[in-house]
C-alpha cells in the first residue's frame, strides 16, 4: 500500500494583511507548514492557523524564516551559522508554545524561502538549522527538499526525515528544479501535475523532464494555495491520489 | 530559616546594542528575566543571556512584553487580550525552545515593562496574559508585583505565583509605588536599600514610607543592572541579605 | 459652483502582501492617502502608488501612522508628543522625498488609524503632529476630521486645512460619528451614501441622523476600497456628485 | 592651502539604547553621517543628532543602510535594484524631512555597512543606489569609498562627490582594504593613524602598506567613535592635520 503526505505552507498572513487560503488547503492537505512571525505569520495568524490545522487533523510544522517581513523571506540574507542557529531556535520554540497552548503537537520542520534554497545548496548551513530544532525536539521530522543538501544534512545526522517534492515544478536530470522562465520549469496543468505525482509516487523517484527517474524519497508532496490555479492543482492531485488508493496521511518519518 | 530570591532584568540587549551589565548581575542575582525578542533581546542575545544563567545555577524565566523595539516595551500598547495572550504565548514558547535547545529550563514568568504596569492594575489584562502562560507550562512560576492585580489574577487562577518587592523604590500606605518624581520615590543609597530590604524580607511586609507595615509575599526583591548605582545597590542588597544568614535561591512557589 | 475632493487611504500594502484595490480607487478619488512605511506602505508599495496617482493627475497627500504594523495602526500607542513629532516628520520627510524622485508633490497632510483617533479628541496632539508637518512644508493643506480637535488645532496653528466627512458614517448631533455597532453607525447602500453627500457638500453642513444641520467645512469626503461594497459606494458618490454639477478637484484650503 | 573633511556615522542609536559617543565626535569631524532609520537611527534619535550636528555647524549627510536593525545592517541582503533605489529614497527623504524641520540641510550621501560594501564591489548596485539620491537632490555630495565602484559610479552619473579614505585601515596596492584579521589591517596607534592621513592628504594618495602611492580623492577622512581607542585617533588624526595648517571643513564636492 502506498502512502504520501501532501503538505502546503499555511499561516503567512500578517496583521492585517492576509495571505492564501488556508481553509481551502486545510481540506486538502495533511500536512501545514506554519510560519513563525519572522517572515509573516504574526502570533494571532500562527494560532488561528493552528486551531484550524488541529481541528482538522492536519500535521502541524513549524516552517522559519529570516527575518524580513517586507521580503517574505525571500531575500538571501548573509547570516553567521550560530546566528541563525538561534533564528530557527527561537521560531521553532515560538511555533511549538503556541502549539502546546492549543493541545496541539509540532510534528515537523520545514526551512522557508532563500532559507530553504541556501540550505538546498549548503550542507553546513542545513545541519546547523536542523541541528537548532533536533536540540529542541531530537524527535521532529525534518522535511527535506529530497536530493539536495537539506537531504545530506538530515542523513548525517542521523535525524528523522520526510523527502519532499513538487506538484508543480520540472525537474532536471540531477533531481534539481527546472530554474524559473526556462521551458519546462512549471506544470500549470492539474491533471498532469495530479499524473506526474502518481508516477513519482508509484515509482518511488522523481521522473525528470528527459524521463529519466531518479530514485528519491517521494514521501510528501509540496502544494500551493496562492491563487485560483494552484487550490485547483491541490485539489487534482489529491483527489487522483485518491482515485489510485494512495494513503494520504501526515508524513511519516525516514530514520537513514 | 529565612529566604529570599534576588531577580533581575536581563538580556536587553539587541544586535548590536547593550543595554546593562548582564554579567556582574548574574553573578548576584538568583533568577533572570530573560527578554524575549519583542521589546528586547533577539535570538543571539537570548541565547547568550541564557547560556550564562544556566553555567551559573541562575534560574530562568521568561520575561515577554509589547511589539516594540523603539519603546522597549515601556509604551502602553492597547491590545485585545486574545492577541495578547497570543502574545505571550510566542515570546514564552519562543523563551522555552532556546531554554530547551541549552538543556536549561524556563521556571519562571514575569510581564515586562507597560504590559507590567498595565496588568497590575487590570485583573482581566493579567488573567488573560498568566492564562497563556499556564498553558504552554501549567508548573510556570508567575512572578507577580506582590499586593496588585497580577498577585490577584494569579490567585484567581490558582497558579504558583512568587511576590515581587523593589530594593529600590519607596511604597505607599496602599502598597503602591510612590510615583517617580514624588519625594520618596527612589532609594539610592546602597545600605539604605540594603536594610530595607532585610526588613521587608524578616517582616514578610512592605514597609510603608510611613513606617506602616503591609504584610506581602516578599519572595523575590527586584534589582537593576543599569548604572553603576545600580550595581552598587544589588550587591548590597545581596551582602545585607547574606550577613543575616537569609537564604539566597531562585523563588520558591507559593500556590495560594 | 460646488467643489469637493474625494480622498481616499491608499498604498497600504506592505511587501507581499495586498491591501485594498488602489487601482480602482485612483478612477475614482481626487486625492490618495499615502502610507508611509510605519502601518503599512513601504517603500516599494509607496513609489507604485504615488506613481499610479501621479500618472492619473489625483493628488498625493502623505498619510503617517503609529509604528505597528502588525496592528496596522489601529492600536492606541502612548508616545511623548516630541517623539510623536519627530516620528511625523521622519515619515512626511519619506514622502515628500519619494514624491519628488518621480517628479510628483506631497499636496496635503493626514493621520492615520489610532494616531488620528486620538489627534481627533486631543488638541495638544493634534497640534504636535501638525506643526511638525508645518515644519517641513508650511504649505501643505492638512486635511482634519471637521468639527473635531483635528480642525481646532489647524485653526490655531493658521494653517492651511480642508475639512473631511465620511461618506459610509452617520453622525450625531455633535458633529461625532455614531459609534460602531450602535444603530445607524454605518452607511451600506451607495444610493443612500451618495444622496447624502450631495446633501452635506450642498448643504455645507454635516446632517446628522436626528436631521440637525451642522455647519461643516464638508472639504472632502472620504472613500474606501476595502471590499466591493466599498467601491461600489465609492462609484455612487463620484457619480452622483457629478450629476450634480459638483466639480471634482483636489482639496483646496482652508486658511482660517 | 590643503584641507580636508573629517566624516564619522553617527546617529546610530535606537531607542533605549546607546551606541557611539556622538557628543564626542561632534566636537572633532566636520560631517556627520546620520542613520536614516532601517538599520539604526530612529526619528527620535535622528533628530538629536541633526540638532546637535547643526548647533555645532557640521555638515549633515543621509547615511541609508539595509532595513535589518538586529544585523545593523552589516548582513548581506540580496535586494532586486529597483527595490534597492525605492528604500534609499525613503530613508534619504526621510533625512532630508527631518533637516528641513530643523531648519537645516542634508549636504551629502554615504551608504551605510553591508550596502556601501556591495556597492563598492558592483558599480549597478552603487548608480542605482546614487541615482535614487539625485532625483531627490540632484545637488547632493556622494561621499564615496576612493578607488571603488562607488566611486566610478559617482563619476559616471556626472554627480557631485567627495571621496572617502580611513584613518584606522590598511590599504592594498589596488586601493582596497587589507582584509580584517589579515596583518597591516587596523591602524591602531593614534599618532601613526595621524601621521598617515597628513600623507594621504598631502599626496593626494592612498599609500598602501608596501609603501605604493596611489592617486586618490582624499576629501574625507573616516573616523570612528566606538570605543577610547577610537576617539582617541580621531583626535589625533584632527590634531596632527591642524599642526600641519591643513584646513578642516565639511566636504567640497568634485564633479568629474
Amino acid at each position: 500500500m502506498m502512502r504520501v503526505d501532501l503538505n502546503a505552507d499555511m499561516g503567512e498572513s500578517f496583521g492585517d494583511w492576509r495571505m492564501g487560503d488556508d481553509e481551502a488547503l486545510l481540506g486538502i492537505v495533511t500536512s501545514a507548514n506554519v510560519a513563525c512571525g519572522a517572515h509573516a505569520g504574526d502570533w494571532d495568524v500562527m494560532a488561528r492557523t493552528m486551531t484550524m490545522a488541529r481541528n482538522r487533523g492536519v500535521g502541524i510544522g513549524a516552517h522559519p524564516g529570516f527575518p524580513d517581513l517586507q521580503g517574505f523571506g525571500r531575500r538571501r540574507l548573509a547570516m553567521p551559522l550560530d546566528s541563525l542557529a538561534n533564528l530557527v531556535t527561537w521560531q521553532f520554540g515560538a511555533a511549538r508554545g503556541m502549539a502546546a497552548s492549543l493541545d496541539a503537537q509540532v510534528r515537523h520542520f520545514k526551512l522557508h524561502g532563500a532559507m530553504a534554497n541556501m540550505a538546498s545548496e549548503d550542507v553546513k548551513m542545513a545541519k546547523a538549522a536542523y541541528q537548532a530544532a533536533l536540540r529542541v525536539d531530537p524527535n521532529i521530522i525534518l522535511l527535506v527538499l529530497a536530493g539536495t543538501a537539506q537531504e545530506a544534512a538530515a542523513r548525517e545526522l542521523g535525524a528523522s526525515w520526510a523527502g519532499e517534492i513538487f506538484a508543480d515544478r520540472g525537474y532536471n536530470d540531477d533531481a534539481t528544479l527546472v530554474t524559473r522562465g526556462q521551458p519546462g520549469a512549471m506544470v500549470h496543468d492539474p491533471e498532469e501535475a495530479a499524473a506526474r505525482m502518481v508516477e513519482f509516487v508509484k515509482a518511488g523517484a522523481i521522473i525528470a523532464n528527459s524521463g529519466a527517474k531518479i530514485p528519491a524519497a517521494c514521501d510528501s508532496i509540496c502544494l500551493h494555495g496562492d491563487g485560483p490555479e494552484a487550490v485547483a492543482i491541490a485539489r487534482a492531485v489529491r483527489a487522483a491520489l485518491e482515485a489510485k488508493q494512495v494513503t494520504l496521511a501526515p508524513m511519516a518519518a525516514r530514520t537513514a
